[in-house]
């Protein structure tokens, strides 16, 4: 699927054969030769029209063949099986890429799946890239090249500029060019890819983070085909200071199936898609409104070093609902040291108090110098790398354009993101036009700058590499057959990969089963192994707190018999030391077909499906990137301790989840999952040791 | 506090005095003057000041003693200790109610606070109400009284209408205007009443909602020192079908700390107000954005009696998003029959499939009369009373104005509350025109649905009255003294107010405990109980599993020997059957000092505090509402059962809850906080028990 740099042709191509050109510039074959006379196209533009000799003024041809030289790109705005026709006509003409924007295929079920096929048969066998079908096209304002039929430039008149929006969706790449043109977002890329038989919003994102002139890239996703791609794309943007925000939609179950009926788009489990994006760097955005909305603070460059936030208002309501906001959106309030709020006292009214929030109180309407006094005092004295400017009302008798100026020179003297948020649109305009974002709703303001601060934390930390001795050895090729292997072979080969697991012995006799009960002391816990037993406490083949060598003898026997009786192979009878209490959290490792090696560590026991209190992580990486995910727990708290009782080991499930993470990415070709559950763990510095393991083999092994 | 009836004059006064009358209009004393001549007030205004004889066109007067008649209203346009004495003698005149507008009073501490004191004195003494002072004051634009300085109406025209907005914080009202107005909200009332010495944000609530013209109330607060009265407020709003929707500012602890400073606003714990809020039908909402944003769908007079909803769309990406808010709103999906889904294939494009959300595609630019079809479909077939329709694109070319009328035949037949999702103003405005609510955003389209229809089922409940039967018995006098009633008086106060508890014996000698063993069947739970050892465990002085009557009789005599050295009362040992394993609750009454009796429900054990999986609720209330206050604990889904566990007798805990709830109401005097934890909860029909019980006496008993 890697065709090496070959989509440039689609961004900036020499010629364009518009095939289905029409004269009337209101059609879909006739609107991109409008646009691109319009927006200063500077390649060859070949209409093709058997018709006619002559097309919005351009001399037209009656087909491919009669070009005289290979266009780098055709649009094929023709329908049905002629679009398949032309797209074969293309292949052979030598295009390198095609736009298809005729709807009727792949989306529309198998009969449109078979056409789909044939034209991108045809595409690869001659090595053109396929945009579509189903596609509204490909946008970009800097070569002029608007391939693309939305009436979107109709709508707002463009302005190239650092935003690119690459969507799967048409409708949506027009939306989100509307919502950021009407933010004042200049946008150089609009691309739309429908169906992606062939080139995948991924595919497109790699190629725009390479231009230059990209400073902001949106994305609309409905399924991610090739994470690969976009984890490349996503390299490539951090090293460039490129920040990336996504909507991927089909978020949840009802999301998915209405994401089915759309685009075919395949579904995955929504919180690996929030583990893949956040390894990458990649913000992932509720809906088109928020990923335009912080997108000003992105461009000024800002990339704050931490998330302590000063808010500033001429409104006490403002600082509550702002303090509210901040501790709901986790952002802590920057402190006001004892000096600080000396200075600070000085310069404010008498009523006000020297507090974060900061309330200016009303008196800003006759003291229009209260900004310039009280900035030095902040950029001096409180360490704060947001800043939240709130004037819910400042109308006549307000010198709005002053503070603007005061507020956009502490910004640029200190580098602190200020976004200011105002009920009115000439109070947002003054700020705007001191190059401050501004925003209609203090919460929307907030938000946008707490996304900004995690955002620049996840782009500091590039992914983590495994290093040489964090690969585990590959697995063995192992014997038998069957789904499961074994506990006892389960066990032995996380043990092998360095994961601590609980004192056993296989025992194939009763003799061995005595000795290992005096070998272990007991009691002992005693549960048959075998690959075709995985489920053994069901299947009553599991024995705790077996006290004396003469039980754990008969134990032995009554489990052997079990497994003789279910017709089950026989490992042997695992005779385990009893674990100590301690919390119980389970872990799991599986491959996903799209994402591939996945860690998942959660609260254990019987509860971890109904409560889901989980969270997932895409090896390879390190101990402290486990012991955040461990943060994010519900339980959290109680694992830190709680009413006396000591923290838990997690530097201890850490190390055990990276290992399980090197394990599940050496073996993945062999092994579909592993289950660890519980993995009993013990105060800090006491460890932590699995109890139960099953290994679920891969099903072509 | 109670002055029925006396808050007309502030809405509607037949005369109205300024004192510190100014003739510039741009002055506090001079702005109110002008909008009651712009906005038509009708009665008689009277300037007070005593350098002129005309301000702004009218006969001023030296002062209040000079006017020929008591007016009702008057504002106090002055500051300091002028607007002390002004108050003194507006109350000296005979004025209904005072409007003190100049701030330096109780909201800068101490010294002002006594001069606030004296105004209120002044105003009680006299039977006079005061709104203010530090307040923007008070607008009726049905009467044309605009005793208030605020710039908004210079801001954005007024125009009468069915809202009203009650305010603590003048900036506050002035933003919650602006976005109003900026939305189309036509708005009569806009009242704020700063340090609320004597009106409050509820008081002038009781008053507003008896208006006829008004059908929306939306309020800003930051504490509510009177709930009674905005009880008392949303009753008379429900009898009406007016909806009420509040900010209650100061959610978080940081909100508390920066509303302390703005206010002085007494802090309570913020759940509470969830609680009490939800109760009588006051929806809450986050900030002033949301406190407008489903203004139309209210005022469309919509009552939606179930959530459903169905979605039509032109985009299929807006159709996958619109799936994913409304399952993270909560709003289920409405099932399309097979006999509807036939005829809604047979009215959609052929590539179209009819589920919902409902995707038109993009066909709908060439086929005008797709809704005409489609509508009609929906109304016979679909069982839904929430629409959301999402237009992200549509511009030229596609027939808008007509759509708009489509959906608005839709809704008059079918009473189906519509929301429009447009990212184009234009569509928007279609849209409105066509008397439908619009939205840039879908999302806030959904969720102003799913809060309309949640609001509305709040509505429909009025609180529940305790009925006779429910009532618990007053607590007899207590004897002895000190903060706690010992366990076995609070097992059998509970016991008595019909709460299960554990099958126990208080045991005064070692011969009654072990008879108490011999008739409880061992093994038992011995406890000390003594008023002055609440914390029995800490203290040790309880022993779980005595296995036999010895143990029985000699752990009496340590618990009592324990108690005599720690010279603490003695009640006796209670000897306890040892409850069967179960699942823990925590159940628990207090006495909040301003909204009165409360009950918690919680996650038992000692995980409470640190997760705070807990859920409150305002008794009375009956067992259908414990019930569902029983659904909304995250643990949830472990009550209903999870891999084969019975589920639990939440009827039970329901019951007990409802007893518990009319206990704390029956001894709110006497009794500070109620502890039941654990209460263990068995299998469905199998009851829930109580096995400690602690009762906290309030500090004055």
């Amino acid at each position: 699927m890697t065709h090496a740099n070959d989509l440039h042709a689609a961004l900036d191509p020499a010629s364009i054969a518009i095939v289905g050109a029409s004269d009337n510039p209101h059609k879909v074959g006739g609107r991109p030769i409008l646009y691109m006379k319009r927006y200063g196209y500077r390649g060859t533009i070949y209409p093709i029209n058997p018709a006619r000799a002559e097309v919005q003024g351009l001399k037209a041809y009656p087909d491919l063949a009669a070009l005289p030289a290979a266009p780098e790109m055709a649009i094929v705005a023709v329908a049905g099986d002629e679009a398949v026709r032309a797209v074969e006509a293309c292949a052979a003409r030598g295009v390198k890429v095609a736009v298809v924007m005729a709807s009727g295929f792949g989306e529309v079920g198998a009969a449109g799946k078979v056409l789909q096929d044939r034209m991108l048969a045809a595409a690869r066998g001659a090595g053109m890239r396929m945009i579509g079908p189903n596609c509204q096209g490909i946008a970009n304002l800097a070569s002029g090249t608007i391939a693309s039929f939305s009436t979107m430039f109709h709508e707002i008149e463009p302005q190239d500029g650092p935003v690119a929006i690459i969507s799967q969706s048409g409708a949506c790449a027009a939306a989100i060019y509307v919502l950021a043109r009407q933010r004042g977002l200049a946008v150089r890329h609009a691309h739309a890819t429908g169906n992606e038989a062939d080139v995948t919003v991924s595919d497109l994102a790699r190629e725009v983070v390479r231009d230059p002139g990209v400073g902001l890239l949106l994305l609309y996703l409905e399924a991610i085909p090739n994470p690969a791609v976009l984890a490349q794309a996503a390299g490539e943007a951090r090293a460039r200071d490129v920040a990336i925000v996504a909507v991927k939609a089909g978020r949840t179950a009802s999301g998915q199936k209405a994401a089915s009926s759309h685009t075919g788009a395949l579904a995955s489990e929504d919180r690996v898609v929030d583990a893949f994006l956040a390894k990458h760097g990649i913000w992932r955005a509720d809906d088109p409104h928020a990923l335009v909305s912080a997108g000003h603070l992105y461009l000024k460059g800002w990339r704050p070093k931490s998330e302590r936030i000063v808010v500033v208002s001429n409104s006490g309501a403002s600082c509550v609902m702002a303090a509210d906001a901040a501790e709901a959106f986790g952002l802590p309030l920057a402190e006001i040291t004892p000096a600080t709020k000396e200075k600070m006292t000085a310069v404010l009214p008498g009523f006000a108090t020297a507090v974060n929030p900061i309330d200016v109180t009303g008196a800003l309407l006759t003291d229009s110098g209260m900004f310039e006094r009280l900035l030095p005092v902040i950029a001096a004295g409180v360490d704060a790398d947001l800043m939240l400017a709130a004037l819910p009302i400042a109308g006549a008798g307000y010198d709005v354009p002053r503070y603007a100026r005061e507020f956009a020179a502490h910004a640029a003297a200190t580098g602190c993101a200020i976004a200011v948020a105002a009920t009115q649109a000439e109070v947002r305009r003054a700020f705007e036009e001191a190059g401050l974002p501004s925003f209609e709703r203090e919460r929307e303001a907030m938000q946008a700058l707490a996304q900004l601060a995690r955002h620049a934390a996840l782009l500091r930390n590039a992914p983590a590499q495994a290093s040489a001795a964090e690969r585990a050895r590959p697995l063995p090729k192992l014997e038998g057959g069957g789904k499961f292997v074994g506990e006892a072979q389960s066990l032995a080969l996380l043990a092998a990969a360095g994961l601590s697991v609980i004192a056993h012995r296989l025992c194939t006799s009763e003799a061995e089963a005595r000795a290992a009960f005096a070998a272990l002391g007991g009691p002992v816990a005693i549960k048959a192994s075998s690959p075709d037993a995985p489920h053994k406490t069901e299947l009553g083949l599991v024995a705790l707190g077996v006290a004396d060598a003469d039980a754990a003898a008969r134990e032995f026997v009554r489990q052997r018999v079990g497994l003789e009786s279910l017709e089950a192979r026989f490992d042997g009878v695992i005779v385990a030391r009893m674990a100590k209490k301690g919390r119980e959290l389970a872990l799991g490792a599986r491959v996903d077909p799209q994402f591939g090696p996945i860690v998942m560590i959660g609260d254990g026991g019987i509860y971890l499906e109904a409560l889901k209190d989980f969270v997932l992580l895409l090896p390879p990486f390190d101990a402290a990137e486990a012991r955040a995910a461990l943060g994010r727990l519900r339980i959290a708290p109680l694992l830190a301790g709680v009413r006396g009782e000591a923290p838990r080991d997690l530097d201890a499930v850490a190390q055990i989840a990276v290992r399980l993470g090197a394990a599940i990415v050496a073996w993945q070709d062999q092994v579909a999952s592993i289950d660890i559950n519980p993995l009993m763990v013990y105060a800090a510095g006491e460890g932590a040791v699995a109890l139960d393991a099953l290994i679920e083999l891969a099903s072509d092994t």
